[in-house]
């Protein structure tokens, strides 16, 4: 279940990767700065990428650059997905009642706290609004991935890893199992971390494993219209759902094409005045690497 | 701002860390059973560790040993730090309203899925529960780290690293940083992930930085009694805070041993029939490296 609101927001970080999207050519090429650099093609619309590839424990300052795309942006919201008139995780819906005892709310600042808050005017508790975790798998497959063609909204028919919200009560490890036998019907083993990518502007940090099969066997779950495994080569970087996901797959082929997988932490920061609908319209902060 | 409550529950891994804490003796060892093998040594009560070590991209699967401890266990809640009834995070306090029109909720499955949810009987918007993210800064500097002496509770006078709630609208390394300005006044810079530490009994996910001091400043915050630069045989194991911690700084310092950090994923799963108090009973599950 991936269920995404990613709106637009400033980009506040220090540290950024430099993505440059140039749609409708027919090649592909990721030029890494330092010091890796190779070319790739795919099926889709050409990409024209600047990936900083940089030693373990240092990071990139790279200016953003303004991407451009036509993709929907994904939307997600743990407590509807219906909604679309959320603009920002810290504004999100107002609370305006107590969970525990139906009192009326009133915003204000605790005593030693610094924000404003929801609090109760009958039992006093505080109402807390703390990021989500998504959890998914990047499951690796006689040297192709899986990917699942979304059969909900948003992002109706967009390409994705398998991943969503981590629930109370499991691992986020359990949770990516879970939610790849949900979309994708396949038995995974999470085998390593892969990715943390924040999103703060809406409230979201993914947590992407790399998985392998248990089995051969995968099959289209409720909310997917189809799976299938993709060469790098094949990938659909014209058609993902999420820029979660781009990010994702972006990385992961620099690690392959590199020789090894890291641990990439990083943020996605939607760049102002860009449509909540592109998904490559971000920067990508904080990149950093173990 | 850590406030944690870690209770027990089952331990439901497949991978597992043996830990035997052995408290009141003389000397410390750590035996790695594969490939590392050292020995240290604190000043603090002896533990006796057993940690397997392996290679990137491979699961350990030792089964758990009963540990020992007097040392009280740490209490979270993100909704409240005062309350000790909780016993697991998936039947945390009921959710009996709802927060945007104060409808009263029904527990029930919803239309497509599995889990029954509190849903308003009113908007019909699901209140759905997610797990938190804490996040914190083990600082390098001068070859010690730099830990906090507790003045809240839980966990009054005990040591821990500087790390709090994730807010809405922050990334996790946004979030370490802040966390580290207000609990030990130090100004850092995030280096590389270090860990991420799920408790999904206490729905808590916590995700640790490698940092290191833009000065050499620091001071006790409103809720830090002390902060202390410690070296790696100083640390005070006998007196920390929370298993989190305790797995952290142990995942530390094997890597220092070993000569190069790591990033660790894993799930600290409390063992059954032993004291809240207790940080050392645990298990470490699905430990996963990059």
């Amino acid at each position: 279940m991936l269920k995404a609101i990613q709106f637009l927001g400033s980009s506040s970080g220090f540290v950024a990767y430099r993505w440059n999207w140039i749609p409708h050519s027919t090649s592909c090429f990721i030029s890494v700065s330092n010091p890796l650099s190779y070319s790739t093609s795919t099926k889709g619309p050409t990409r024209k990428l600047l990936l900083s590839s940089f030693s373990s424990r240092k990071a990139t300052s790279l200016r953003p650059i303004r991407a451009q795309s036509t993709r929907s942006e994904s939307k997600m919201d743990g407590t509807s997905s219906s909604s679309a008139t959320v603009h920002s995780a810290a504004n999100a819906r107002k609370i305006n009642f107590c969970q525990w005892c139906g009192g009326a709310t009133k915003h204000e600042i605790p005593d030693g706290e610094e924000k404003t808050r929801a609090i109760c005017t009958i039992c006093g508790k505080i109402a807390y609004q703390n990021p989500k975790m998504v959890v998914g798998c990047l499951i690796e497959h006689d040297n192709k991935i899986l990917l699942c063609k979304r059969n909900i909204q948003p992002s109706y028919g967009l390409w994705t890893l398998p991943a969503g919200y981590l629930e109370i009560g499991e691992s986020a490890a359990e949770g990516a199992i879970r939610e790849t036998w949900e979309e994708a019907r396949a038995e995974v083993e999470v085998v390593s971390p892969f990715a943390q990518l924040d999103i703060p502007l809406i409230g979201q940090t993914y947590i992407i494993f790399i998985a392998k099969l248990k089995k051969p066997h995968f099959s289209p779950g409720p909310e997917s219209l189809e799976c299938r495994l993709f060469s790098l080569d094949d990938i659909p970087f014209d058609s993902l759902a999420f820029s979660s996901m781009f990010v994702t797959l972006n990385l992961y082929i620099e690690d392959v094409k590199g020789g090894s997988l890291k641990f990439h932490y990083g943020t996605i920061n939607k760049r102002p005045g860009t449509s909540p609908s592109d998904i490559h319209a971000y920067t990508l902060d904080y990149h950093l690497q173990s």
